[in-house]
């Protein structure tokens, strides 16, 4: 941490904050510029605690030097991490797919989106039974129904399946089914649910949130894995931006960015980055390009009439086209599905 | 709504579109134009949902007339509405303030707060006891002690409390304790949150997420009025922009908009709106120059040892000239505390 | 400037960096703590043009501690400026209302709104004569004929113009004409138009940028002081964000900002910042009591047919209106017109 | 275009409306709903200049139902375009690289970075001679000792050459001297540039302004193909988010975009897109996977001593491998060099 004075402050505003600091235990290197004197601040910034030192008379502002993010921080944890789900690994070379409906609306539907997705190579079904939607007026999912339909195509078609919990409850609930609880994008800084599903030792899929900076994102995830939980798999699915002809803008620098300063494994969902089926495809490569270690991918056995997000699902057939255009591409990414 | 098709769309295209909105009993007018022709439908249009006609063949997109947030809306509710907490009541003419620390941190700290804001004319006293922190290694609140004090506090200065709550059993504890529920801005899209404060039927203070649209906010305003609790209070607290000058951004246009296309109050929040307090003042002006119903304001007895948020916090001086110089402003624009 | 090291940067890496500054002739400060260290840089930065630092081996970051702008800046100019339009003075006290039609359409036109803008109490007629559209097929302006409609009006009404200049030739016939040229929000990164205006030594009007950081602005500034013009008046004038109930969101946290970083005066435009013309009222306002130094409002004779900008222009009786309830509110903070 | 009115509105209100309408040869299909009616408005909206009816007794909103570009839309050219510079095209199944340093900085180091991207396959040499920087006190450019060094290059190395034009006069330099004219993302919105290039016949390197919509970056282009100049070629370079760890945001969904709204082709910038040179390679990949027509990749003989945008600019070892890595992926998605 550097705390950078004001021109005016006097000797003793500077006297004045290098005594907290020493009272603190923490040591002080003082550098004087021309203009500007900067305390360098040395040792266990948690001791700050309740010492608001951008408030004290003289004191310009502060510059944090390092991240408050630890479990997560590639600093700390060099190699990548790789995720169990089961027999299946995510990251370190494996590149997962993770498809179906954006809601379960019934046995049936639900089926036919699993044998279509496993027939495209996917190994993950996903299908939410607790769906945060914008309008109360909107269907809100199955609830424990849809996660008993989501059980049942695991065991027929041998897919782990992944669903998101948006309450203390639905967890609970969903511990007893899934493979993967995912925290949805609006739930991100939900810290509650973070600390809940960081006490399940089950694979979380973590989703950033639309507002959410990369350095925030991080934090939400310290929240799970200071729980004891490692299983932490991160997923890019759009930001907020001025920009209105895509729903969200997919920001598919978070890949390399998260690569940099994260072990964790990232994936993309360009079907909600995107809200548009005609920009799935190609999105979906351009994550891949950008070195993603999976997918999640709306797929609807038939979007026209999905009760949820039918305009960014694609059909069986286009999944089948976009999982044959993807593999060579993950080839010479040296990923394999 | 609005079906407007692409300029190459066949006439077996519009008639595929006109027979499916028959079925459900939507009247459908046609006007062709020289390139484009557009559908309008007239009706109940719930009756749409499984039917996603923007990915028909031959449509260009579908265009929302009506806002989807009924009950929140001013077009069927054009009074404006007063909320009541006690013998307060919030809207009408009536400027309420709340105000206290970001986080209950003892019995005393919380007691030195109240005499303040109640000297200052506050009505209600605002404090943390369930605190969503970016980090997990930041202090996280004393959760049902904190409203013991919040409760012994309003007992003595004969203060409203209002606290927020971040969890449904957060909720279970709060109701015994405060006059008013806030949901915070992280969690203005934690739908099943808003439905368990809608079936209190405790005053709410809904404050806009960082990344929420007007018409997200009026939305997730409607999830907690169609649960039955018709007790709301807006709270604009600042948006998501790419300005660092200032933690967020106060939208202070927020509020004619509200007032235009709601009836219900709104308040606005200088503190966490721009996070420094030097702007707290000229930001708690204009947003009662711009019309809103009430202030949200942090006081802490010593913001340089707050456990949160102090460089935002004013000190009790601070907090009382600031209600010195409001005083005349809000007589100006009609208002009384 | 803050020198952030890796965690594994070695100590050649270290040394490497502290030779070039001593080879600049700067002052390096180390601090070593247990994980990071880092390198306070002392002396005139400029040196450094040419090195750059944050690619060398073992850097993890650059941190500026201080800004770029210095004539700018209050830290080196305490005291509020005043700018001099004839007898005019902005700033200082003095409220300044620049009023007018967003284009000169006519002759007739012109004079109308400036009776308008005269009888409500504005001190200057606004008006474009050289229009930036974002369509090219929109009205482009009547360019050299609109500057002498308005130096016509000038003449009748006793008020001083502002005209905005949109390319050097344009600036070669406003300096003829207008008391303040302008530069639009569109035009605020146009250096080379920047440094046109930085040579007359006519009053500048400079409009903040839709996706401009308040820094940003301020070096835009520097561009004309640093070309020997000090007459400078800042105009936030409303920054794009997501939301799209307003056309752009006017940062009204933006004038405290500015009044703690710089000394130069500051005017807000609520008539572009909202798009509006029900919002224009309550903005204005609000940016009075958030400290401005005066107001750009759009009055156009007949805003119906007005032929750019007719939804967010206010007809002279809504004019009228607007100065009658902003003249209490300006005495209450001090200000007088 | 819909005319939306009020729930309130009166018949009178109606009929004064569809009487503009008639007045001005332009049909009006009324659709009355429960509570709503909405005008269709059909026939050429230009007419309507000068009558701006979303302010006229009774209207709640207008809605665009067309695009206001026509020359850009790709509904009225549906065939993608090819521009060609000399013997090279651009788009169709030709992918471009455009290459070399931010600033030309002297003659060596220009015919150094020529060497290396020849080396590496570009066919376009870029170096900026009229530099736009955020401080006045950064490196401006050489200006036209800057182009003859441009035009040395070329000549050497059989490269096209493309450079930044910020003015008038700059354009009248460099025609003399470059095949590709680039107006910069500071100047996406300098309409008198725009119609300046325009009336050129040189090829336009259109970049996308760091707050600019897709539909206004067509529009831009619009203002050039109106001019008669219909060889324009769009760069997405990052737009302007919440997110710091990149110094923009590159959208990659913008490419797809623009492949189904304009016939324009289309390239991207991840140098400028992400100021991190080790997320260049990636988005580059990226860039190519979603379907761009080329890049634009700064590339410096040693970029820790550049002038300008060191940080972000490859070494000539880097741009090499960064080439062969893109080869195959380029002749995946049937691209050729």
């Amino acid at each position: 941490m550097i705390i950078v004075m004001k021109p005016e402050a006097t000797n003793q505003d500077i006297d004045r904050i290098v005594g907290i600091l020493k009272e603190l235990n923490l040591s002080a290197h003082l550098s004087k510029g021309e203009t500007t004197t900067i305390i360098g601040l040395i040792g266990d910034k948690s001791r700050l605690a309740g010492h608001n030192l951008e408030i004290m008379p003289g004191v310009d502002k502060l510059v944090p030097i390092t991240e408050s993010y630890k479990l997560a921080n590639k600093k700390f944890h060099p190699a990548h991490s790789e995720v169990k789900v089961g027999d299946l690994t995510v990251g370190g070379g494996n590149f997962v797919i993770m498809s179906g409906p954006c809601a379960v609306e019934s046995g049936e539907q639900l089926m036919a989106a699993a044998e279509a997705v496993k027939a495209g190579g996917a190994q993950v079904l996903r299908g939410g039974a607790y769906k945060p939607r914008t309008s109360p007026y909107s269907f809100q999912g199955l609830e424990e129904e849809g996660l008993r339909y989501m059980a049942n195509a695991r065991e027929k078609y041998g897919l782990k399946i992944v669903c998101e919990v948006t309450s203390e409850s639905a967890v609970k609930s969903a511990v007893r089914y899934v493979d993967i609880l995912q925290i949805g994008a609006r739930n991100m800084q939900n810290y509650e649910l973070l600390k809940v599903v960081g006490r399940t030792k089950l694979p979380v899929l973590l989703k950033r949130g639309l507002a959410a900076t990369i350095d925030e994102w991080l934090n939400a995830a310290e929240y799970i894995l200071s729980e004891g939980n490692p299983h932490v798999i991160l997923c890019e699915r759009g930001i907020r931006t001025f920009e209105t002809a895509t729903r969200h803008t997919l920001d598919i620098s978070a890949i390399p960015v998260i690569k940099a300063k994260s072990h964790l494994p990232v994936i993309a969902d360009p079907s909600h980055g995107t809200g548009v089926r005609a920009y799935v495809t190609p999105m979906a490569k351009a994550a891949a390009a950008a070195g993603a270690d999976g997918l999640m991918i709306e797929v609807h056995p038939t979007p026209e009439t999905a009760m949820s997000d039918g305009p960014q699902s694609l059909s069986p057939e286009e999944f089948l086209r976009l999982m044959e255009e993807l593999r060579p591409l993950l080839r010479l990414m040296g990923k394999h599905i």
